[in-house]
């Protein structure tokens, strides 16, 4: 019997990961394209479907059954109608497609949000596997959250949920590119800590530099990244009393910084609670990985179970990789 | 054929709401009970299981058939364990009130949490019914809230979801009971609304007394409603960020106020959207009926659907009824 497999492409403002995935989460074949986003929304569109038919001529002439698309693009989707209803990176407004990925494809397709795809991923796969209340908030240029329940991700009534980057944690402070002043993703994601170290310090620096001037004892680094974790742990304080999560897995270039940044967020958010439950924090497993996997498990979804007698495979390939990766 | 009812009871600090409501939502019976919480935990448990019990029996008096029982109490729920985690008004602390009720009534029991059940019932056949993303709010003595997503309420990992009330909208302000400065529930629920009135104006008065006040011209009850308006818009701000709802259904003593509460929050919300999607902001409809028409919904769920073939009912009396004593 021939192996199925689905076609899992996770967009990126620069650069597109995609790859072949089995029923069972193996990773057979990945392949990394540049976005091109500076050709504008159409040229962009091309080559997600020529990457994504590509790899379902891969998929066949390795002796593979492709069975259905997954694509994960950043910005507001509307998954149920399969649209891209804005992405500001790709130039994309109200863009079908979906629609013109399945007539590409001749396969059913399911479009979803990268965030969304990744915190599927993680809560599925990775980080949260085996939990039913699992929160995955990516900090990095922006601040996002992907709230996953029971194995769903919600996306609210429009696509919008899950903005934590937008919850307004420091009134009066620096202006937001949402519009709004204070939010959590202006004070505390990795470009706000470049920007507010530069500010402080007279010094262009980035992220990654800060937290290593941090932890070398640099008071203005040091100052900086104790006002990130702050702004942070407000930002998560929000989020578990109205969401109640069990596990909040941090992702981005932020976490990268490890327990520098988990135990003292840990330490602050314990601090401010008060009626509420203690959620634990941990770094995400899949690293840039977790989109890809995302877009594969959602177009699993779209699968037919026609081997119901098959006997299930526990073994998650990928998953267990990028663990060893991560505990490496 | 005999017709078959769920026993519903919605327990509160101080009267016990109960019903018997058919499998389409008919209202066959109700009565009210008094709490006596003053008494203790077990005497509570002792009246809930008699009136439950006591509801079992008239409906075999009256030719029906018992077939599953819904109690709703306020607190912290486990809903899966059946457990009252915590219920301050009740003095109850991890009290199995689903095992004494089930051995009682020799029924299936599902316990609920009360605003959760209320917003069940608001969500499904009251002001949110045929949506798919809710928020109900109600503002009393407290704020809290439920998110309703295709008809099931997120209760999160520790039944400690939806406190909308206790996110803090006015850093600096005052001190809420749960510990944390600046809740909305500090600042905005109905009791607060006397307490602000009364300290800025020297003379004590209720929340429903501040809107007469307020809609009479009185600056100070004026100054306190925009107060209050604005600060639950910085709530639903943030909730509209997380949750990204379609309709946010207000209940509770102050959305007895109608439009003199509604009108200005929706223009107050409006005015601090930035990227979110404004949800409609309607009043609840069924009103002190929602707890127990949600603990109704829940026994429905353990009621076996065993006349598959039933021609569905849509008529939904209850929520009829509600509608019509909302629009009167």
């Amino acid at each position: 019997m021939s192996t199925q497999v689905v076609i899992a492409v996770d967009v990126g403002g620069t650069g597109i990961k995609s790859a072949l995935v089995t029923r069972d989460h193996e990773v057979v074949h990945t392949e990394r394209h540049a976005t091109g986003a500076e050709r504008g929304a159409d040229a962009v569109a091309e080559t997600i479907l020529a990457v994504a038919t590509g790899l379902a001529e891969k998929a066949r002439a390795d002796g593979l059954v492709p069975t259905a698309a997954g694509i994960a693009v950043p910005g507001v989707i509307d998954e149920h109608a399969g649209v891209v209803r804005y992405a500001a990176n790709l130039d994309m407004h109200d863009y079908p497609l979906r629609e013109l990925a399945e007539a590409a494809l001749g396969l059913p397709v399911r479009l979803g949000h990268d965030v969304r795809a990744g915190g599927l991923a993680e809560a599925t796969l990775g980080a949260g596997r085996g939990l039913d209340h699992v929160l995955f908030m990516p900090i990095g240029t922006g601040i996002a959250a992907a709230h996953i329940v029971s194995g769903r991700v919600l996306a609210g009534a429009h696509g919008a949920a899950g903005e934590i980057g937008h919850i307004v944690v420091r009134p009066g402070g620096p202006r937001c590119s949402c519009g709004q002043i204070g939010c959590l993703e202006a004070v505390a994601s990795a470009s706000a800590v470049g920007r507010r170290y530069s500010a402080l310090a007279g010094t262009t620096r980035n992220a990654r530099e800060v937290a290593e001037l941090a932890q070398a004892g640099d008071p203005i680094a040091a100052q900086v990244w104790a006002e990130t974790v702050d702004a942070l742990a407000d930002g998560l304080l929000t989020g578990q009393a109205l969401f109640d999560s069990e596990l909040i897995v941090v992702g981005g270039g932020l976490a990268e910084a490890g327990e520098q940044l988990l135990a003292p967020l840990r330490e602050a958010l314990r601090g401010k609670l008060t009626f509420h439950r203690e959620p634990g924090i941990v770094k995400a497993l899949l690293g840039d990985e977790a989109g890809c996997l995302g877009a594969a498990l959602l177009a699993l979804t779209l699968v037919e179970v026609d081997h119901p007698t098959d006997t299930p495979k526990p073994v998650k390939k990928a998953a267990t990789r990028a663990r060893k990766k991560a505990a490496a």
